[in-house]
């Protein structure tokens, strides 16, 4: 096992290392860092980037930014500038890497957006593609007043703010993808930063997550997901991963049905500490963790064989996953029932098919039946309560 | 149109006669009806019918009744036998009915359920049938303790209830036919019965109601459904029909798109006048007028011609169907968030497949952009309105 460990973090870091190259960075730091064990040098180098400030690389984004580019030199160490330059960059290489995996013609069609009361976003959906039968990358940047409702909803979640009208900003990246072939797993991330002025001063917190929802269960790349958010967890501190884990699938549940939506992830919100910059740094080196977790597994499957029955296996599940998001999805219920929302942006999680039949039920001992056990009772993917166990 | 209406009268009613021998009740007497006007005869014969007290029939229901037969025996006059009895008929005269149109093979399964808590019901699916795509016909007889949580929800709906745990009974039947051909609409209806018992006594009432969503519009099949409708209504109250068309309208409706889930029909809900019989009576029509609403669209469509495009279309609309029942259905929401709630029950209203496409829009005068209208802008298909305008 710690062999192969080894093995998947260097894979990691090579990856990571010729993606980062796309960005124009030196790439000799990379190959250096393959000389070591991996692990340490990966968190090294991790840690040294998310300490450098978010540069303004107009060129490489999908659109010009929402907030005013003069606004944006002006404030560069406000923490609004940092995060709306931090998921604009993250929007545009996710994008950049899911287009390097279809074919010639498959590119994002790229939506910007104002919103009357403030702010913007960017919509990128590529739609009906080689590879991804509909990716969906979106960015916003809102302000305004927020509504009493909103507040109160905030309230519940721990926060101590009045229940008038307050005056806020948000900022966030997600995304949603939904390959074709049934061996790819679809992946979900949110990286979302907020601020909210009430009578005492500002309040601001970090929420976010990435979670993966395969239609069959290859545990190999379960590990390698996990593992590659527990690292990027584990460079800010090492009770952050067993911690969100658990919160993410505690949240993705499907409760009617008594399953999780997939096989997990990382979920966190209300995140204030321990200090403004290193929430930001936690929240950069889990945006940045998305590619290197997810691409490799769309890279090993997305020639793999299917046929009928897995594609009917697939839209089921897929009928599932627009359950949770109709349903249950914080998210998606507070997008829609704010006035004036766009709602084609919160709702181009869903996928591009979906299927529901009556009381279907996977064969026993069928890879679909193997899937159903784990979204049952989710899995300890790395064994940490075991590793604890014996440590303690 | 007067003529037209007297000829779809006729047409309504001789469609009705043939199908009320299927229940061995005299055929004689309609046809004698129809050497009438039609229309005063027929809301006779209904209300003739109506005051009849329901009679067990074993043999032509889809599965033993819920309440043991010795009970239902023992209390034939109380208003929870009659309603568990009228839903019994409704659900298997539906159910044959739409057997009539399918193929030899495509029947109705039939899954008869009991609830731990008391009560239970009979789930009859027909799927991936030549004609219907998705069929489900469901009845629930169920009685227990009503959560603090579901009373608030009918507190607020205007009854006055206590707070705590309360005893209630609930019988209701409720259908979605999803047809495979577009040219088809979908259709929906519930029709229930509540008993709450808190410390002044019984409090009860019924609501329901039967809603058409078409995926390319038929203004003829439009007016026939809501004419037959409006027959149901007027033999009880000739305020009904315009009061519940409007409320259906409000309810079927898509908020966050701006738009109505279909041409609509009636919604009513808090029925307890003008006495626990006429109520009674009123629903019965209204149940009663499914089939001569809804079967005569489908014979007249089921072959007509359609290609990949409107199948396209149609499965879009699907789409919008899924948010309309998990975003805004207060049905689905209360049986969802119920405890040990049979999910597969309230689900079986989900189309067999739906679609969601990135910022879809129809064509400028297409067919579908006609639709699109219509369900951004309500139509009085009678002519409601004018009517009364004309008269005052």
């Amino acid at each position: 096992m710690s062999f192969k460990t080894v093995v998947r973090s260097l894979r990691t870091l090579s990856y990571v290392g010729s993606y980062k190259k796309i960005r124009d960075r030196p790439y000799k730091f990379y190959c250096a860092a393959i000389l070591g064990t991996g692990y340490i040098a990966y968190s090294q180098m991790k840690r040294n980037k998310a300490e450098m400030k978010e540069i303004i690389q107009l060129k490489n984004y999908m659109a010009e930014p929402i907030t005013p580019l003069s606004q944006l030199e002006k404030n560069q160490d406000d923490m609004k500038t940092q995060m709306e330059l931090l998921i604009m960059r993250i929007q545009a290489e996710f994008c950049r890497a899911l287009e390097k995996e279809e074919d010639q013609e498959a590119k994002f069609k790229v939506d910007r957006w104002t919103r009357k009361e403030g702010g913007g976003g960017i919509t990128c959906v590529l739609q009906d593609g080689r590879v991804f039968e509909k990716a969906g990358v979106n960015i916003s940047v809102v302000h305004g007043k927020l509504p009493p409702a909103a507040v109160q909803q905030m309230r519940s979640r721990g926060k101590n703010l009045q229940s008038s009208e307050l005056p806020f900003f948000a900022a966030g990246v997600s995304a949603v993808i939904h390959p074709r072939n049934p061996m790819v797993p679809t992946i979900h991330f949110n990286y979302r930063y907020f601020e909210v002025q009430d009578k005492d001063g500002v309040q601001w917190w970090f929420g976010g997550g990435t979670d993966l929802t395969p239609y069959y269960l290859n545990e190999e790349d379960a590990v390698h997901f996990h593992l590659t958010l527990k690292h990027a967890c584990d460079e800010h501190d090492p009770s952050y991963y067993p911690k969100f884990k658990k919160w993410c699938d505690d949240y993705f549940t499907i409760t009617h049905r008594g399953e999780r939506r997939g096989v997990g992830g990382i979920f966190f919100d209300d995140v204030d500490y321990p200090s403004q910059k290193e929430a930001f740094n936690f929240v950069t080196s889990c945006a940045e963790a998305v590619i290197p977790s997810y691409m490799p597994l769309v890279q090993r499957h997305k020639d793999d064989a299917y046929g009928y029955h897995e594609r009917q296996w697939q839209l089921l599940r897929r009928g599932r996953y627009v359950e949770f998001n109709l349903i249950y999805d914080r998210g998606t219920k507070f997008g829609l029932h704010t006035p004036e929302a766009r709602y084609e942006s919160i709702l181009m999680s869903l996928p591009l098919n979906a299927k529901w039949e009556y009381m279907h039920e996977p064969k026993q001992n069928s890879p679909e039946e193997k899937l159903m056990k784990v979204l049952k009772e989710p899995r300890d993917w790395l064994n940490i309560e075991r590793n604890q166990r014996a440590t303690a």
